[in-house]
């Protein structure tokens, strides 16, 4: 799963320059405020550059040619049980909840609504959670035993993170571009080094020079201290970084994982030959690419390079 | 807003074709069953099916042009509060839930988890509601005097409703394009008129021949058959259906609703010359559409006529 920055950012978030480039970019309607922090509508030049940035990394994901598969933003709550969010990540979840009394019941709830009271203890959880990574919805469909060679698998959609945050490249709701590998631990290891290559040179053709570093997703509390420092050790995750609001800290736009059989185990899906199957993946966050192209181009297509426009087919 | 399907086909559901058809789209692989009544993977060719009548709709919707907007899934519950929809809808609604305790509080969560209790009491409600419907977010954000002349404004995104249900056309999570029109009653009205025209149009252009039926929201309980039955009398909300499982019973995939000064007041829009502003929308049920094309010719695209494909650039 593609986790970008770590938690400890956000206490540093208001001395950056966060608010400086979210007024700019509200002001030049590419981002429209909701109302709520980290959650904005996408004005038509944003949304172009997301749309074209995506059929450039669809083409980049094309061969070996992947299957397709587009999931919605919620999932299956049985599914978010097995996968250890709730263990590792659970300040980030979205539980759906809905009413499902009666009609006394509802009378009931819409006084305290009229009150000013808490509605909220009204309502019960329903069996959907909200995709908290687009790849999670994939390995509950996989269950069982992959073909010889394993499986390769596009995915693109919206991922939920409960962050709210002046950084307008923390969004609690946003995009990804993912392609998944099931299969032995060489050949996810081998997606994985492949994407590391591929990935920046995706970056690069768009004039997007990013670094490549060891990170860590943001395991919650006391007990994710230790579960950080082993991903960092292990070399799990890999990180594509680039300026958006701060040069000191940069702002991952991609990420390569490698799951180990996590996936695998939880929700048994083995090899050809009956071991457990491994996974990785490779993930490009399309709001914040978006919001990178911008920042190094500037705030209108105008400005931005020929030759970028013309590889992303921006007129 | 658009919804679709009034409450009481939920009922008939099971006596109908649902099944068999639901049976064949997933093993044809268009529709991936995630777990969850009303809960799908979209396959690729479905996916295309989307993108191609996606494209045609937005041409459609050109002239005149409007202001493009992309809303994510999710929106502002201080919002949500102001439209009504807990009196109207509370069974349909996703409120979204998060974890926000500390250390110790996660370890009795935890503790639930894994005896099996319910955790989900030691979650709290965010700022966040799931969307029911793709034009929700926008009202809040045109608050103040609307430009002489009024807006149009193109949007499309996820609408979500919680209707657990085995009718492949009830799915919980769906894509919605729309047409907004905000203005003078007249402005509304002629937007509502001129879609009920063109919407018939778009559809007949792909081998849809669909029928417009004056219909009503699901409004909830006892209370919301009162204002169902003013729904219909008053002509605000007419639906283009055509049979998908059912010949008795078709499927709404689209609709023209006349809103009147519902969200104009609710969020304090004024026409250019001071009067609350009306507003009115058309929206295509995207996942809908793309059952009746498969449903109506075939579920390969081999099978569809050429003109339909050529319509729809699909090769």
């Amino acid at each position: 799963m593609c986790v970008f920055h770590s938690r400890e950012d956000l206490a540093l978030e208001t001395v950056d320059g966060y608010g400086a480039y979210r007024r700019e970019l509200v002001e030049a309607g590419l981002l429209i405020p909701m109302g709520v922090r980290g959650m904005y509508g996408r004005g038509e030049a944003f949304e172009h550059a997301i749309e074209r940035f995506d059929a450039l990394v669809t083409r980049a994901g094309a061969t070996p040619r992947p299957e397709v598969m587009r999931f919605p933003p919620i999932f299956s709550r049985a599914n978010y049980e097995k996968v250890g969010h709730i263990h590792n990540f659970p300040d980030l979840m979205g539980s759906l909840h809905t009413f499902t009394g009666s009609d006394g019941e509802h009378r009931d709830m819409l006084g305290r609504f009229e009150r000013g009271e808490d509605w909220s203890r009204d309502l019960s959880a329903s069996q959907a959670m909200m995709t908290p990574a687009i790849c999670y919805p994939l390995y509950p469909t996989a269950t069982g035993t992959l073909p010889p060679g394993g499986r390769r698998v596009d995915l693109q959609g919206y991922a939920f993170r409960h962050e709210p945050s002046d950084d307008p490249a923390r969004m609690q709701v946003f995009r990804m571009h993912e392609f998944v590998r099931l299969g032995t631990p060489a050949e996810a290891l081998e997606h994985r080094d492949t994407w590391l290559d591929k990935g920046r040179d995706v970056f690069a053709s768009v004039g997007l020079e990013v670094d490549r570093v060891v990170a860590n997703d943001p395991f919650f509390g006391r007990g994710g201290r230790v579960q950080k420092a082993i991903q960092r050790e292990q070399a799990l995750k890999y990180e594509f970084v680039i300026p958006i609001c701060s040069t000191e800290k940069p702002t991952a736009i991609g990420s390569c994982n490698y799951h180990l059989e996590h996936f695998g185990e939880a929700f048994a899906i083995s090899t050809h030959d009956g071991a457990v199957a491994h996974s990785a993946c490779v993930g490009f966050g399309l709001e914040r690419v978006a919001l990178a192209l911008f920042k190094t181009h500037g705030l209108k297509f105008e400005s931005w390079p020929r030759e970028v426009r013309d590889v992303l087919g921006i007129g």
